[in-house]
């Protein structure tokens, strides 16, 4: 399907102009699934949206040609890795992400909060920040509220996030309540510290943990800000699959119906289509990248291995019909062989293929959204994956 | 400078048709200096050229729309990788290298003669062929002329090579010659049993070490073959680097002037620079994307380290005025950020430059032969380079 109206000609069933700088317009619901256009510093995002994410302002094994022919249009960051190598000053030096890395559409940067808590190593945390070693070279850092700010200010991203608690599964409901307090005094410390409200969008990040009181609880508490938007955060942090749908399915839907709404790190076919079902305009997640190193592509049906024996001889696509550089030029058959030849090129054909099959996920979606034909479309994909992830 | 004219268009000093798929066509000489072109079933080769090395049917870290882009007019595939994995079998299921890797542009395959010598384990060197062990496996293989030749056939490159030994330096005379002796008759076997004369040119090599009667007499040899091109092989094997030059300032001018001549094996700018004056109208060479793995760039001053300190906060482009994709969108700073960081990204960034640097290098003499301004092009690229490589 393609999109045949210009964006200004679609419908406005709400609309929000935090500054001059960000706007949101919702062009479309059907249940809760939106379609939206969210407008940057750096470009127009049509939501529901894909984006790929590129820690060390790189999306591993593609260049950033390659991420454009893929029609990303906005794509993360990690502010904990950039801190730590190259540095947020370096980065500010050259002119922000978009002058370092040369992508010039929209980008978001994590905060920095999920990584000291899942990969920063003796770590320590305070009401004032966490001070935590830096894994490689065992150098000490600290990062609280501020200095979280602070180097997402010199990184320059469209879209920055609040500095939160990132508590693990399980979690007691008082242990996630103190959490949530405190991420929403970090919030608010955040808030106060961010020196370029005026062109970088702060969303706050709804926790909560596992428990319905408390998402209720948060999603009001972080509308205390007029923000750009709004994220759900610590979902898919090992809990069981179905917590995530639910705490997304009764979460989203309190966040304000203008604004873009993001849930963090999520990002398998199903967890988009069902994400999208709850109300959900944004997702980021790993799972391209990563299952591309390790021979794992995405197709209708579920994922599928390279290295299985059945594809040696296999001369078609990885996916039939799908328009991906890969599946248009290369066979299932060739590209086992470069991932048995430990060819980087196969983890980029892999790659590339993974990242389409999820941005353009979005886009259809999108479109079966402006079109009223969502519910189909997502009663087939899910019927086709057969209760699989497909991610 | 731009090729204004037409390929029909240039002048025709000698030229040469051995079948309806194979012609070339020699436009002009300045001293031994030659600008060509080469015609192939899968289409014309600009002389001099560049051929980057895809030895497992990829280029390291390059998609194929990468070598595209960088307007490699010929690349090269090796018998002895692809007939270990995937197989040539396999490949010619696919319709041959074409079919299999989806570049449609012209292939020369080497004939695994020299992997063997260089890289199989426990070889064992006959008049029949040799016998070795796949250093991965352990199992046993056998390849002789006969089989180089049935397997170049399966993988259906443009320009095959014939099977010859591959002596190592140093080496006593007599040795040398007993060696090219043997190469003669490996040569009259894969002549006799090669099957696709009509549309693979099977080019001989001239072989004879460091011995200028040996090679005088061995490029006589090979041309009781009426062959597409001849190529000058055992180079580059360890002998010191002005015995390389001598050995191809004496060679290449006794190869027949209306057919292509291919220097085996060797590609730095100062390689290509001296094989050019010497005659030669085809190169080769693992070293763009053997360098950029580890980090080292091309420039027209030397090679450098993209590692080294002085670039970590150096934003210019890796060569000033490099129309490369790499200096076109990135820095210094951050290709050393992504090289710094085991991204794949980095070699990839690298290896666009390196393989630019050499291909285009290639083009812009080509030019100038055309134009007349080769010896001054010459002179002060080699004398930026100050004595060294370039490669």
């Amino acid at each position: 399907m393609t999109e045949t109206l210009a964006p200004d000609a679609l419908p406005v069933l709400a609309e929000s102009h935090v500054n001059d700088a960000f706007s949101f317009t919702l062009h479309a619901t059907q249940g809760q699934a939106r379609a939206g256009t969210f407008t940057t510093p750096h470009g127009v995002v049509n939501t529901p949206v894909f984006m790929p994410v590129g820690t060390n302002s790189t999306i591993k094994s593609v260049t950033w040609q390659h991420v454009h022919d893929l029609k990303a249009e906005i794509v993360l960051a990690n502010a904990y890795h950039l801190y730590l190598r190259p540095g947020h000053e370096l980065v500010e030096k050259a002119g922000g992400l978009h002058g370092w890395s040369n992508w010039q559409k929209p980008i978001l940067t994590d905060s920095g909060g999920f990584q000291v808590f899942s990969l920063a190593k003796f770590r320590k945390i305070t009401e004032e920040g966490v001070h935590f070693r830096d894994p490689l070279t065992g150098n000490k850092h600290f990062i609280g509220p501020e200095e979280s700010m602070a180097i997402q200010n010199a990184l320059g991203a469209d879209v920055i996030m609040a500095y939160d608690e990132c508590p693990p599964y399980p979690i007691e409901h008082h242990t996630a309540l103190l959490s949530l307090e405190r991420t929403h005094r970090w919030l608010e410390r955040c808030w106060t510290s961010h020196k370029r409200h005026h062109d970088q969008a702060l969303f706050p990040i709804v926790q909560g943990g596992t428990f319905e009181d408390l998402r209720i609880k948060h999603a009001s508490m972080v509308q205390d800000f007029d923000a750009v938007g709004y994220a759900i955060g610590g979902v898919s942090v090992g809990e069981p699959r179905p917590l995530i749908e639910a705490i997304t399915a009764y979460t989203a839907p309190l966040l304000p119906a203008n604004k873009p709404r993001y849930l963090m790190g999520v990002g398998t076919i199903r967890d988009l289509l069902k994400g999208i079902r709850s109300g959900v305009d944004m997702f980021d997640c790993v799972l391209p990248t990563r299952n591309a190193r390790h021979g794992t592509f995405f197709t209708p049906t579920g994922n599928k291995h390279i290295k299985n024996a059945e594809f040696a001889e296999d001369f078609g696509p990885l996916v039939e019909g799908c328009e991906c550089y890969t599946c248009q030029n290369h066979s299932r058959a060739y590209v086992k062989h470069l991932m048995r030849q430990w060819e980087d090129t196969g983890k980029t054909l892999l790659s590339i293929h993974n990242i389409h099959t999820l941005v353009q996920l979005a886009k259809t979606t999108r479109q079966h959204i402006l079109a009223g034909t969502f519910d189909d479309f997502y009663e087939s994909t899910l019927e086709q994956l057969g209760g699989k992830l497909g991610g």
